[in-house]
């Protein structure tokens, strides 16, 4: 659509654009009493506690619209609150987004926007239940925060980790990192000659798990369907490094990961050889990767095995006193670092 | 303090950044099972309902660093939070809190921030529970989750008014928005000349009111220490008009307010005179009041003009079809029109 036939978002009052959104959300969980449209959610979970994230995602830092489609990033941003809610063993149900618009954003915009939240919260079982809008000076802001419920006895968190442990991960790392990669050298041959065309084909995986992640409720079933309670969890955003050592510390352990148990895609493997980059960096300290990490008791390897093969066992924990290393085949021992503050 | 002994925040990690933070809150909340340090807080309110709401507070749009002090700042950004969980008749009980933070800010300002937060969770009652920190490439993005509880039976929602229902507000209007038009006067005076210092003197109550303004806990336990229970409130933080028009449309009734009922300060009239606005309209577009506009059933009237003097009755509402009008002494009717998208 061109600009000149796009709604300026200003024709619109901050009621009307509530009233445009709630029309867009069915109330579908019986635990929200009231969603959109009173000064605040009311939400009531039976016989379970309440887990509340929150993340705050900004243009420039967390996304680049010049190469990212406003409905994947709604999209995104869901997969990106809920990924915490499923890390301590809950089930998200709500989501309140906020929302800070600047004058260059439109009506249709803001409907892409909440298309991809949309498609994505009935993917989940979701409910945007409320949130603000504001303008913006500067960028577009993104705020989520997603609410969900367990059990309190099922609730796992990053502290209960003990040494022998399994150290286990879903998926695969440093794909959505070398997604971004990709786009930004292509956004650069762009700016360098705008009749170019972006080269993005052959590459659908690591540009899908950089636009259009997943947060890991299939895995969360899973677990859950053959009774298995991880000791420790946490949900790996800021590479699989700084958020092991996360666990270790909460949990007062020492960590052996085995560098050839890393889980790694062929495209990012491609992608790290194109660019020159190593891939074993992009997987340990490359981010948005939305996978989840936890700690099982080393007496249900078998069952781990046998139940959930698409789960992978990548080390183990041990006696905090040992430290936190990456073990390479040729048994050299790496110390796990976490790489400065990125966001 | 000079800049140079300031503490730069790339300094520390998001790591050691929410530990810093973590040291200065204590758990003081029963209901938080687990606060500031896991992917998630972790909250179990015993036979209540879940009341959450989101206020985003962006630089250049809610506030202006020139002249607001980062702590009270951060007392601010609670109260803007927290309001809407008393507007509910709720008990807020948790805050999550998410930064996004550039370049020029340090450890220090950080600390001022937090300490305003602080102050503001011991005055009512709060617990720090979590929230999220990323770098930001603009300005200071502040984003608040306040979460509260209320036994469902006592949650009052903006739609359950009914015509003949008395109209009360908290406190008084329009003082907030003439204590910025000051601050905004002596910005463009120290501007114009940086040797000059600015000239508040006199006007305690304007700047409290926009520099550190307080949510009305007090009247809502006043409230329910005499059993009254509104049948219908809203926060008053777009100005009264705005909010008077969103209480009136969700209980589908029009309303009758009468112009020389609004509570207005001696202040206000006093800076409203003195930069040429008319003090009424400040009262009815102003915002960021953050009091409480609520109905009664007429037959409460004697009961709350001798226990709740402090309260204001403005007006009445009446059917919807009579529409929404301010009534001037001299029995002019003029309607009530929300201003344009401000915030």
């Amino acid at each position: 659509m061109k600009t000149s036939e796009k709604t300026a978002v200003t024709t619109l009052g901050e009621f009307r654009l509530v009233n445009r959104l709630a029309k867009t959300v069915e109330l579908k969980q019986p635990s929200t009493i009231k969603g959109i449209g009173d000064d605040a959610a009311v939400i009531r979970y039976e016989k379970a506690a309440t887990v509340v994230s929150a993340e705050l995602f900004l243009e420039g830092v967390h996304f680049d619209l010049t190469y990212t489609p406003l409905k994947h990033l709604g999209y995104k941003l869901v997969t990106a609150g809920i990924s915490d809610i499923y890390a301590m063993n809950a089930t998200p149900r709500q989501i309140l987004l906020s929302i800070g618009l600047s004058k260059r954003f439109f009506v249709e915009d803001l409907d892409e926007l909440y298309a991809g939240v949309k498609i994505a919260c009935e993917h989940y079982g979701l409910e945007l239940a409320g949130g603000d809008t504001t303008t913006s000076l500067t960028g577009l802001t993104l705020h989520i925060t997603a609410i969900g419920e367990a059990p309190e006895e099922k609730i796992v968190y990053r502290s209960g980790g003990k040494p022998t442990d399994l150290l286990c991960l879903t998926g695969d790392l440093g794909a959505a990192y070398m997604g971004l990669q990709l786009l930004e050298r292509e956004k650069r041959v762009f700016e360098g000659n705008p009749h170019k065309q972006p080269h993005l084909e052959g590459y659908d995986y690591i540009l899908q798990r950089h636009l259009k992640p997943e947060a890991r409720k299939d895995v969360m079933e899973a677990l859950a369907q053959h009774h298995i309670l991880p000791t420790a969890m946490i949900d790996v955003s800021d590479g699989l490094a700084s958020d092991a050592l996360h666990l270790c510390r909460q949990s007062n352990s020492g960590v052996r990961i085995y560098l050839e148990r890393l889980p790694i895609s062929s495209e990012t493997f491609r992608m790290a050889d194109e660019i020159h980059i190593d891939a074993v960096t992009a997987a340990l300290h490359g981010g948005d990767d939305y996978e989840l990490l936890f700690t099982v008791p080393v007496t249900l390897h078998d069952l781990l095995r046998k139940e959930l093969p698409h789960v992978d066992i990548i080390g183990h924990l041990c006696d905090a006193s040992e430290g936190a290393y990456l073990l390479t085949p040729d048994s050299q021992a790496i110390e796990l670092v976490a790489q400065g503050w990125r966001s």
